[in-house]
């Protein structure tokens, strides 16, 4: 029996009887002869009540106090937890980011771990104890102050902490059962994954599935750190995602992970860019000089009488405004004629490794859409995933269209198999 | 213009509100040449809605747990307060106690401070900062954990560090205007204090004066850190405690600075004990192992008939239950006959240095109790203080009789002037 983190999320420790429930799994780990060390996030809405507070104080709030003022939230979980574990008999210490030596750089809000020296966790296992820390902080490594880590920074704190103490697994519970073929909420017959590749994981991640943030998937793919998604609810086995099928041996790899969506994103056009080199080199180089993370991207055709093209690309609606601001200010020295911002649009992602051998995948993908009476406006592969935008109002039902129409519904016989033919 | 310490209460950082008012009057003793350490509590009820959290999780919170869990009061606080600072255009930055230096001993929930390390404090002052530090928690020199200082303890974090910085002045901001010559929702016409002796100062404290606690008046005496006590709310002048008056010339040592009372203290009777040499001290010595702390003790005159005496003396009620099973336990070996356990009782005490010099004090105090139809149980004394039982309903109008017989009640001319004739 080896060492397993757990992490549980704020949903399951929303009250004093959800840190007792898990107080009581946390003991059965360790009654079955692990070593257990738990990552904690903030108690339900703390973390959303802070940064109200934050708001209220002061509009525009300085990255260290802020820091500061939201580790609060994992301070009082984590010790509320080791209570709760101690009250059942077995010895608990928790440990705040510092302490548990989740060293990162300085970038206050979003910072990266840069390394893990967990040399009082080892200390308290060996020790006997269960050793519980507070997920989503650190310790800046030049300054010494508080970081935070960027939404779903817990995860990513369990599967640092695992790699570094060479855990087994690094348990993630959540209040869902596990992955899903598609979300739950919008396509009812979509079904859990028993297992997924790293690879299909990070896909699904970059393409708007919210149970696993991309940075944890990468982090536990660099070290090979199995992750395994199950609810805090349930005595269910949830979604293993690793290099290799674990445990069940039925388990073989889907050609099809699962169907993700997104509708947090807007779609800029830049209209009537001179087709010549460098121009979109110089609308790009804008855009990330105002630290701007964008995703898809696609240049028109250009029109040979004018000799101008468009560029669309999408990002965050939150980042709409100061991509906008950042392009206007160029507009002279690239030379467009206008912008176009539209957020009325939607994302769906068809995810799985069996893509790169079955040529037909994208010929179905496509008639599945426009079956649903779904328009496409962009386009995007990987050699794993196929995106399109869509029309906002569109998502849910090309979602599930999609989701029926490659054999993934719950009550489906079997998935769709391709041998070659394209179907 | 030196180094001020501020220290500011959980009733005026209670909300958003309070944190912005708050941080208005940090910044005008910037403004005015100053630099500033400001020491805050939690916000209002913080740490009773976390110690209530705490009670929900395990009947008996271990003390490394609770403290972690209470200390994330401050970390809220202070991390508002410095973004409520930026926001007015001046820079701030916060520290937790263990970041400031505060070094403690081990003893969890009431822990000692050994040791302020005030490196990067001085850092961010020489930087132009204002320095936030957490009140009420520090980290232990052996483990490195985190402590609390128990009841009261940003007062004396503030002391401790103003000792440390060599501040000119440590200002404990509180929700009244200062100390009063009795408590003034019992008497009154109570009157604030302009000028105390850091010796009356520490007899009030011990006494039953709440507005600072005695470990913290200690602590300024021994550094010789004038503290001044005075409102939140408003801009007036509160009570200036130290070695000599300071400020206004006219101020003078007054006789008697105040009446104290406290009805917080229950009574142990130890009924027949033989009267022979090492009785009492076997009594005491079974208290003090059960780590109780008494307060005033009184041993009756032998009767000579039985050769057998009662031994009486005060102490918390809360730790009357410990006290009564500590002495049942030693029944056998000391020989007394029975304990009698009394909570209704109450302490008057008048506290002045001019006691000293002016005999007629003593029976002053007692004609005014006796006037009042107040009966006495029990008398204590020191150099600068008297100190009577009675019985708790009689508590209120002892005050308010002796208040106004020493001329400390508002509308009086002037205080009684002792000339050696005993009035």
């Amino acid at each position: 029996m080896g060492l397993v983190v757990q992490k549980y999320g704020g949903s399951s420790v929303a009250d004093a009887e959800g840190i007792k429930r898990v107080a009581k799994r946390i003991v059965e780990a360790k009654k079955n002869g692990h070593q257990v060390v738990v990552v904690v996030s903030a108690m339900g809405d703390t973390t959303d009540e802070l940064i109200d507070l934050a708001e209220q104080v002061s509009p525009m709030p300085a990255g260290r106090e802020f820091d500061m003022l939201l580790t609060a939230g994992e301070r009082i979980s984590m010790a509320l937890l080791a209570m709760a574990i101690k009250n059942l008999g077995h010895e608990a210490q928790s440990f705040t980011g510092s302490q548990a030596g989740v060293i990162t750089d300085s970038v206050h809000n979003k910072a990266r771990i840069i390394d893990v020296t967990p040399g009082r966790i080892r200390t308290a296992l060996d020790e006997g104890n269960i050793a519980i820390v507070a997920g989503f902080q650190g310790v800046s490594a030049d300054k010494k102050d508080i970081t935070t880590l960027g939404r779903g920074g817990s995860d990513t704190t369990a599967v640092a902490l695992a790699a570094a103490l060479d855990a087994e697994v690094c348990e993630i519970y959540t209040d869902v059962d596990g992955v899903f073929t598609a979300d739950p909420r919008v396509v009812k017959k979509a079904k859990k994954i028993d297992w997924i590749s790293f690879e299909d994981m990070l896909e699904l991640a970059a393409s708007g599935s919210k149970v696993l943030l991309h940075r944890c998937v990468e982090y536990a793919r660099r070290y090979n750190i199995p992750i395994h998604v199950r609810s805090s609810f349930s005595g269910l086995q949830g979604t293993w995602v690793s290099n290799e099928p674990t445990g069940d041996p039925k388990v073989e790899q889907a050609i099809i992970s699962g169907v993700a969506h997104d509708t947090s994103e807007a779609k800029i056009t830049v209209v009537g860019v001179p087709d010549k080199p460098g121009e979109a080199a110089a609308i790009f180089r804008a855009v990330a000089d105002a630290e701007i993370n964008i995703d898809m991207i696609v240049q028109n055709v250009s029109a040979a009488s004018t000799g101008l093209t468009d560029i669309s690309f999408t990002l965050p609606k939150a980042e709409g405004r100061k991509a906008i601001d950042a392009l206007e200010k160029t507009k002279a020295t690239i030379g467009f004629d206008s912008l176009r911002y539209d957020d009325q649009i939607g994302k769906i992602s068809l995810v799985g490794a069996g893509m790169k051998t079955n040529p037909g995948v994208t010929a179905d993908f496509f008639r599945a859409l426009s079956d649903a009476g779904v328009n496409i406006e962009l386009i995007s592969t990987s050699e794993i995933r196929i995106s399109v935008v869509t029309r906002a109002d569109d998502v849910n039902e090309a979602v599930t269209a999609v989701h029926t129409a490659f054999g993934l519904d719950s009550d489906s016989d079997e998935a769709v198999v391709y041998g070659g033919t394209g179907r």
